[in-house]
């Protein structure tokens, strides 16, 4: 950080108040992993300043012609050439100081993606592009340590209202694997025994007449989910506590 | 209105994308009341231009050197008389022209109170401020029904996932009470005896050995809630559909 940050004084002044159009808007991805095992996120190196050389969320400002939402579908492809990922609005930070180059308010989006599925590379002000394991995460660019902690929660709190695993799981899992999903969401370790109970007693899922094949161990039952109860419980929500 | 709109051209084109520093932000108020029947929300008769003489949700800019939340604090302060509210943040709303002076990107906080608890006054921008009955409101100034509709979602959203009641109802209540309350927030009658059901099997209630008072029928139980049920299940949510 070689910039000097412009700080605002605590108290109203006129000479900064008056002129409201004066601030900038940004956007910031938050966008979640899972590789089966772990979660993590996508970040990117900055290669400038602000905060040349720290690892940050991808973000931008955007245009004053650009819708918000779009900003965010820009900005993330830009920086990393993902595209075509469902991101959904979590919050607005807009504390007064957050920025160094002036008064900025960013809106994070979020998204939880299956890895495997998303090819990144990095372009545009990113240097580098990568997956971190969540709790490898220590020091990021501006507040975004911040930004990503309250999506790490609200990604908490989705979880227990509402089924997750669709798009994150293969078509066919055990229920070790959906298990290991939701252990890496929450951040805590579960009793297989009421894992099982639970989210079985849910109705989400379909026995199959399947074993998992070419593993040392004895073969686990395969699952899948029930397609249309799955949906229903997205929208109508559900309690999901162990 | 009888402001010229600035219209920003759907293209990006240099002269109005490269300068970011030009937008202004502002804090939109969603707050539902109830009065012990209807779900109402609070409105203010804007006394200014843009949009003078229509009713509005209780907004305004925020300050270069004010937090958002802060400003929705101030604004609600400022035009209602409101205070010490709990103020959610909801979402933030940034299509291009939503706003005819320029840029402007709003977030929009909820609450939702006990009317008996919240008197309310004019000041400010504000020529008047009333509740009114959410399906008596059908225009208001700029996107501010799309915003109260996102919020009305969001609250019915809230309220199939945790308990509400505590501070809308009198410490005290009878179940058709509380039927009541989720039926104004959810916007469709309910069963009497499936949401006696569902609501008991919950075990956030305290039954007593009270019965109303003063009622020309016969008087019904009343119930308080357990409050520390009731706390644990705002903070874990459970799930309700009736």
């Amino acid at each position: 950080m070689q910039l000097e940050q412009i700080k605002y004084p605590a108290q109203e002044s006129v000479a900064l108040t008056e002129p409201f159009f004066h601030m900038a808007f940004s956007v910031d991805c938050v966008i979640f992993g899972f590789d089966g095992n772990e979660l993590k996120i996508l970040l990117i190196k900055r290669g400038e300043e602000p905060f040349g050389g720290y690892w940050a969320l991808p973000g931008n400002l955007i245009y004053l012609n650009e819708n918000i939402h779009d900003g965010a579908a820009r900005v993330l492809r830009e920086l990393t050439g993902l595209q075509n990922v469902y991101l959904e609005q979590v919050e607005t930070f807009g504390t007064v100081n957050r920025h160094p180059l002036g008064r900025v308010i960013t809106t994070a989006y979020y998204s939880l993606v299956k890895i495997a599925d998303c090819p990144v590379f990095a372009q545009s002000h990113a240097e580098e592009v990568s997956w971190f394991p969540i709790s490898k995460v220590s020091d990021l660019a501006f507040d975004h340590l911040e930004i990503l902690k309250a999506c790490m929660q609200k990604l908490k709190k989705i979880v227990r209202g509402r089924p997750v695993g669709f798009e994150l799981l293969p078509p066919k899992f055990t229920l070790s694997e959906l298990q290991r999903l939701y252990e890496a969401i929450l951040e805590y370790p579960m009793d297989k025994r009421n894992f099982r109970k639970k989210i079985l007693s849910m109705n989400i899922l379909v026995e199959l007449e399947q074993y998992q094949e070419g593993v040392a161990h004895r073969p686990a039952r395969l699952y899948k989910f029930d397609e249309e109860k799955y949906k229903r419980f997205v929208e109508e929500g559900f309690s999901f506590a162990v």
